[in-house]
């Protein structure tokens, strides 16, 4: 058998039940981050993010986007978890005729990101590969009352997202900014249940936040913004790399964070009894199932 | 220009001139490991190494060692700096048709590893890749008095090396086991001045050391302890994936190891002025200058 007959998250629930783990790791493989203890306020949030030649971009995309995006997704992660980035490792895998103006312009790209964000380039490794493949390490902190993860979801939990959905494909994925400041306005003022970055859609990542919580979820397709860049509503259900935040409130802090009418937080729909699975009300009223799919990398 | 016109170390170098960092980073860009400050008593150290098929294995090798030597090279950088392996992160390239089997086997060689040195995997990334790309980061500690960088040797230290060096393709290039005990107990017994593992061969990394240090070195090739895999005496000097430890001691605690007559540990020559370089006197007695050159990526 293949690895396209188990996918990707059948291979990574493999390697999790084969883990050992030993009492300082608050949250190990399956989540945006993990978290491990750190000191009495705040635990240490560890991630890493791999972006390859012709999966995450071509060799016409701007080189300087292709680092932007290689440490991006990676402080996505971390806004996922309500944290703080601090430190990266960036490992550098280029073909053997790459030029040094190329070489130069990703590294640009993530250190202009870095800056923003306020992040160390604190080492990494260089190696030749046959295509570009870039993995950024990232560091970060989150104060422990304010760790969020995709399975503290609850029965009459409110569903919300960032900013819109779909069409990534046409420039986000490559300029998003990660939602640090918005996860940490949430955590500040809102006890947020769970939380998850839309890296490979909506209707995979919620999935993923249903599975982690054993809870299901019903959507109204009427409340889910979609971007001006989808083409049709399927994209913003399936397309991925959104990294928008998908996050549920219990229902008295849900009605708090709308009565706040704060234009990009918007409710999409609530957390239900798991047997429901994952459920869409469609524009006619009318329900249909959802499997939870998205991006396929085998 | 392409990569080439720079090599490895003169993109890092490119690199390390713009990174930004704040004062909770003890060493960034240019050692075995980040350190960064964590509590009273310890550092983090923080690295990562991308091993890549055809250039670090290839298609024949067996998988379990792949998956074993891509940590392995890693907790090597950790020994390096004296310190602890504790959490892991592996993010993992693989081509389309990948066999599920080969798959697991990489994930086993790794978890083995994992275990016997007391390492958490606590998460990591799966993507598509034309060929088999492993970048494992990993997060260890180290007391901040025995924090070891390349940069401490001084003039009269005398450089040591743990193991023999030499013909690491025929085999102990997967199949090392990293210096982590040895490093320790150097560190507990010693004040050792500098250190690094050998990546890139002897005359490669005894070069960072004099870099870093300002120093120049004088190695006797009849000292040099070379393995019995070794073909001549060139692969001891230039070959690198040695992985073994590349330290200097001040006179007085050098003669106290030698003393003790462990024998892994082999005194190879001292540390001069910056103005000699890096010499070799060979069997003859005869002095020649060597390049610091190792493998080349680019």
């Amino acid at each position: 058998m293949n690895l396209g007959g188990i996918g990707e998250f059948g291979f990574i629930e493999r390697i999790k039940r084969r883990a050992r783990l030993d009492s300082s790791v608050v949250k190990g493989i399956g989540d945006d981050c993990a978290a491990i203890k750190f000191n009495k306020d705040n635990y240490l949030l560890f991630t890493c993010d791999m972006i390859v030649q012709d999966v995450d971009f071509t060799c016409r995309t701007d080189p300087y986007l292709i680092g932007r995006k290689a440490l991006a997704v990676c402080i996505s992660d971390i806004a996922a978890c309500a944290g703080s980035p601090k430190y990266a490792l960036v490992a550098l895998g280029l073909p053997k005729n790459t030029q040094l103006e190329f070489a130069d312009k990703i590294i640009e790209g993530i250190k202009a990101l870095a800056k923003k964000y306020h992040i160390n380039i604190v080492g990494g490794d260089i190696s030749r590969a046959p295509k570009v493949v870039i993995d950024v390490s990232l560091l970060g902190a989150v104060r422990k009352n304010h760790l969020v993860l995709r399975s503290g979801a609850k029965k009459g939990d409110i569903i919300f997202v960032s900013g819109s959905l779909g069409g990534s494909i046409k420039g986000k994925h490559l300029e998003f900014a990660p939602r640090i400041k918005e996860a940490k306005f949430l955590v500040r003022n809102f006890k947020v249940n769970s939380m998850i970055d839309i890296s490979d859609g909506l209707a995979a990542d919620l999935g993923h936040i249903l599975q982690e919580s054993k809870v299901g979820a019903v959507i109204y397709q009427r409340l889910i913004p979609v971007s001006k860049a989808s083409r049709n509503f399927d994209e913003a259900l399936y397309a991925g790399e959104d990294f928008e935040l998908l996050f549920t409130l219990s229902r008295p802090q849900g009605l708090r964070l709308m009565s706040k009418r704060i234009p990009i937080f918007r409710p999409i729909g609530e957390i239900v009894d798991k047997i429901y699975g994952l459920r869409l009300i469609d524009r006619n009223c009318k329900e249909k199932k959802l499997q939870p799919r998205g991006y396929k990398h085998f």
